[in-house]
């Protein structure tokens, strides 16, 4: 929380205490040298979901052949899906001799071993996963739902599946999931397959069906409740697998910040993307999503930035996920990022050429040599710079072909789009064969947007939908959005440094000076939250905390007019509209005065204060607002933000997750909407950015350290001072947890 | 333009003198009611254009059956359209005796008269033009192209169609337009109708093709060039007609701001809805769409501002106009704005719903009782308090409609939705009969979204596309944004008041103070622009304009300490930064000094002074920016922002185009992302918003009536005071025209 200046926080009263206690909590100790000091993993494991994917055996336990009950159609389905990959049947029902003719096992016991995969079909799964435990299975899926999706008596249930789950080598898929892993995939498809994620069954179903159209799926894993493997798993092992070009992502709730993170991280080194719809941008969606598959849906503003890090890319439609991931799928890396527009319409070029440029696509003027070349074939009335517009005609004829291999051809050029926005079958048909041509003699990505509402004409749906280069779009806009997408993917994965590899293991000094300054519960003093900023050096002004006016008058001498003096105190917020401080006091009597004055307002107000600061005014520099807060699913988080009305009224902040660098630092600045105040407005000189980032880089250092006793720390305002000149913390508030 | 405090605007060199050179233009008369003071019209006629869609006489001038002529095809179709409309058909070509059968004229001349409509398939439409005027025939369309999207010698041509268009009765459509208004319309549709405008051929096909998906088109006008006839004049005709539900258009440029506010006015007056494209977002939109059909395409924020005061609903891609498009032309007004969502997942409500309510939508609570009513039918343990969730299985049975018929029961819902993301024919099939079924029940909005991306399914195809009362998308975005624009588009008409009806007609008294201050191509000094201000009844600090030292001192006598010091003249800007102001003076001698040192400023920089003003200082209150400019499109133009970073770095202003009232004035506050400013923050109290509206309606009055010779006018700062205690423009520039 960034809030005004001088003491913002709102804390919880019950935990307010005046004075400061001296409690210390014990330093925690990581011995590991795969945690970092918030003890958080920096390695995470693939699970090896290759047996859960290809089993060899798989039991089906409640399957049932019976007339009408509901498991008999689940039971049918999943006989088809293990003959269909070579999988051995084994039904278990204590009731029955056979199912569709298979020798039924009366209990998991009298499974044979070893057994790969065991679906259970029965209302409680927790004895049989116990029974699967113990018989050294390797995978078990659970479809019963009323777990944490329903409230606490079925959040304790999932929670004794998964204490079941942990103590035993088996892992779980769900509660509360269905039969999508075991779906039928077309084997007929060419080319990198879209693995697909999901924690909703329907919500999954578009993406899969865009085998309907020619687009190759390899994997489908509906995860549910998560109370055992999660989603992070699934990144994971698709980010491992050679077929995989892309992984789709429908996420209502992460279990885990970090393990996310961590899975994140193997598809940005693989330079595997991963495109996801995130349930939670308002107050109805998260309470809505929590209902569904019961999952804490944290800070959408912290997710935001934890798939900003490591290049998730967010998206809000599922046919925003589909078109993108099938993109991201197909195209191989850009050798050019120029986006080259071309139509049979100035209209259309002229539309396509708003949106893109809005979106930020590059457009570059094509060379005049490059139009010399295409008015051999377009008149020259016709505009040819890029958008290049043909004018319809030449499409018809044996230019159609050499004008889209002249564009493909400048090296500038990395994306052609071709948008034929209504079936004109004399031109678009042959278009549409052309653009596929050209696509099978490229590695250049060729886009179409076949915008007919239609869509049953054949250039569509057998000729563009028949390649598996050109990649098809249905509108405009998700055209562009995944073209910026691919862009931007590639140079992200291109400069990409894991940040796990740089991140802290051992406690610094810093620690050993902080600790003894936090007590439980408390919100400090704005003097002892500034010594916890002085132990991670991080500047304060030159300030002494005094009793008496005639040590007032003294500590003005030391600290130099003019001063500020300030009242501290362990529960004081908002000082400024209390009239608890007072700025630009050039002399001992107005020194005197002010003493009085303050201690008079805080008797009156029954303020308890440690003090009086008196503190070197800083006047000259960009205000800005720094903060540690403390997200229930990441942990640890920075926030920046630009002082006065912009954090206050504008919201303008940016939040990262650690471990990051100062290159993450950078880019939360440069998020910033009033990040050009930081270059110097209205004469004023630039400002110090790189102090900046050191200061952000240390409370990041703070905060992974004093995770388990710090709550929420701000620095508020922050004054940077021009370039060179550092930064200073002018006042502090913290929280300890 | 706003700029920086204390005088940002850079002037044109050439234009600038550097001292008030009493020039006066003449003031502009108007004694014509039906022009506003700015000499605008007030009133726009609807054109008939019964003639041009219903011709009972078509000649086709250039009509051929010459094998393998581009002219053959199109006398062709042309034929057929007039046999279908019931139109005779006139061939024209000196060359044939016959075409097609039908008996050729020779020559304009020589045809009977009255004659509806002509369409020129020849080269040069000037002569023909000139024909058909003489001839007295009603209207014609000129398909040639080589006008003004080629650059200035075919901007001339068709400038001089124009005026000889102009010097007849005749009305033109073109040139560079097509055959889109004689397509063929499907007239088995039932409901209101799109009206299509378009100033690209291709780009209105999608539109036009929504028709073999069940949606009804009644008119196409493809305006080109526009020389004449342009989109406003269709939008004005479409507005009268009972058939149109609503004009869908694609707009690269507009001819004339005025016509075309007129022209919307009049559609909200009649509550049709307009949705529109405009292209020119970027710099690169606006280039292309220039060199297409030649149009001027203004300040896309003037134009986006005229849109929202007249209502229309500005889309960006062509699905988009498709989609609300159609929403619009179908649905009855809402009888209550609650939206709710129902879905057999709980993914798809969760999804749903959060892009629903980030988008804005009205997602009400369902009462208890409405509750325990659908919790007959859907079990207990799922969420039916909006998104209703059925789990899916009640879908399949009696239960599906009860529930569907319960949520339309209740008063509070205006709008149904329901996601159906995958089809599964079980559920999907009955749950898509069951939304039309109730469709037809009752006049509530019904949408669905078929999530496919097949799209082949015959639940879509015949059940859903079949009904002419549910609305059906393909997308969340879509469906999600088209429900917005509905609500809004029916809580915006029924509150509107045309602006023309209170538009000033009649020069105020202030024009006469304020004309003599006015000198062509000059910037004024700060004293001038000043008066300028309060001629306009817009409060000033008390402030003298003094030349020698002695004054001041006097003058910040009579003005009362403490005092503000500016050098005034004609040609300075950012005075703050040249050292030329002294704020916060208390006592004579500093007066003497300030008098001394900005002299010798002036001195130094060699800037000429009117003078120095000696002026109250004002400090408490809100810093605004108010200007006027002026836009090549739309004329005159009243802008506001936030002062200082706001303005400065994050570009946060409001502009309106004249006329416009108090409401207009209000919504443009709120519009700014630091509104709440207005509201007070840290403690300050509220700003007296009612004396800025009233500045910025001053401002509007000024825009208007010294729009001949006014070229820019900004106040910076208007410093805002508290409630009740007025504005105050502290300073203020303005350059003549």
């Amino acid at each position: 929380m960034l809030g005004s200046t001088h003491g913002s926080l709102s804390t919880d009263p019950r935990s307010a205490r005046a004075v400061a206690c001296g409690e210390r909590p014990a330093p925690t100790v990581h011995g590991a040298a795969d945690l970092d000091v918030s003890g958080r993993p920096l390695y995470a494991p693939v699970p090896d979901l290759d047996r859960f994917f290809h089993p060899e055996t798989v039991a089906v336990i409640g399957a049932s052949d019976a007339e009408g009950k509901p498991n008999t159609g689940i039971t049918r389905q999943l006989m088809a899906w293990a003959e269909r990959v070579g999988a051995r049947l084994l039904p278990v029902n204590p009731g029955r001799e056979t199912v569709f003719g298979l020798p039924c096992h009366g209990s998991v016991a009298q499974l044979p071993q070893p057994l790969d995969l065991a679906v259970l079909l029965v209302a409680d799964p927790l004895p049989v996963v116990e029974q699967l435990a113990e018989a050294k299975a390797k995978f078990a899926v659970a479809f019963a739902s009323g777990f944490a999706e329903t409230g606490a008596a079925g959040a304790a249930a999932q929670q004794r599946l998964a204490e079941a789950v942990t103590r035993s080598s088996l892992r779980l898929l769900g509660p509360n999931t269905n039969l999508n892993a075991f779906e039928r995939f077309r084997d007929d498809l060419e080319g990198p397959a879209i693995a697909l994620i999901t924690q909703s069954g329907h919500q999954g179903r578009p993406v899969f069906a865009l085998q309907e159209l020619g687009i190759r799926l390899s994997h489908w894993a509906p995860t549910g409740n998560e109370s055992d493997l999660e989603a992070a798993d699934f990144i994971s092992y698709f980010a491992e697998q050679a077929e995989v070009g892309a992984i789709a992502a429908y996420v209502e709730g992460l279990k885990d910040g970090r393990s996310f993170m961590l899975a994140a991280d193997r598809a940005a080194r693989n330079k595997v993307p991963i495109v996801a719809i995130k349930v939670g941008r308002t107050e109805t969606g998260a309470r809505t999503a929590a209902s569904h598959t019961g999952k804490l849906t944290g800070s959408d503003a912290v997710t935001d930035a934890a798939f900003k890090q490591f290049g998730v890319i967010r998206v809000n439609g599922l046919d925003e996920l589909q078109d993108t991931a099938q993109l991201l799928a197909r195209a191989k890396p850009p050798s050019a990022d120029g986006v080259v527009v071309y139509s049979i319409s100035g209209g259309t070029g002229a539309h396509f050429s708003d949106l893109a440029s809005a979106a930020g696509l590059p457009l570059p003027v094509l060379s005049e040599h490059k139009q010399s070349e295409l008015h051999q074939w377009i008149p020259e009335y016709l505009n040819v710079a890029n958008p290049v517009d043909n004018g319809g005609h030449p499409v018809g004829d044996w230019r159609g072909r050499k004008i889209i291999d002249a564009i493909l051809a400048d090296p500038a050029v990395g994306v052609l789009v071709c948008p034929i926005t209504g079936p004109f079958p004399p031109m678009s048909d042959k278009l549409a064969q052309d653009l596929v041509d050209a696509a099978e003699r490229t590695d250049k990505l060729v886009c179409v947007v076949w915008g007919s509402p239609v869509g049953t004409e054949a250039a569509y749906r057998s000729t563009l939908l028949g390649s598996s280069k050109v990649v098809t779009f249905r509108t405009f806009g998700n055209c562009v959005n995944a073209i910026k997408a691919y862009l931007d993917h590639h140079r992200f994965v291109a400069d990409y440094r894991s940040p796990f590899a740089d991140a802290p293991r051992t406690l610094s000094p810093s620690v050993r000076k902080a600790r003894p300054l936090l007590c439980r519960g408390q919100q400090l003093s704005e003097h002892a939250a500034k010594q916890l900023l002085r132990a991670y050096g991080i500047r304060v002004p030159r300030e002494q905390l005094v009793n008496s006016a005639a040590g007032a008058v003294r500590a003005a001498g030391l600290v130099g007019y003019p001063i500020v003096m300030k009242a501290s105190g362990a529960r004081l917020s908002h000082k400024t509209e209390l009239g608890l401080v007072q700025v630009g006091l050039t002399s001992a009597s107005q020194v005197r005065d002010a003493y009085r004055e303050l201690t008079d307002i805080a008797r009156f107000g029954n303020f308890e204060l440690d003090g009086i600061l008196v503190c070197q005014m800083v006047e000259q520099g960009v205000e800005m607002v720094v903060g540690v807060s403390h997200d229930p699913l990441f942990g640890p988080t920075v926030t920046v933000g630009l002082g006065g009305v912009l954090v206050e009224v504008l919201r303008d902040t940016a939040v990262r997750v650690p471990p990051f660098g100062a290159e993450e630092a950078h880019a939360m600045l440069r998020e910033l909407r009033g990040y050009p105040l930081l270059d110097g407005v209205r004469g004023q000189p630039p400002a110090d950015t790189e102090a900046l980032v050191d200061v952000v880089l240390r409370l990041e250092r703070m905060a992974m350290e004093l995770d388990d006793s710090l709550a929420e720390l701000d620095i508020n305002p922050l004054m940077v001072l021009p370039r060179g000149q550092g930064a200073v913390a002018l006042d502090a508030l913290a929280v300890c947890r």
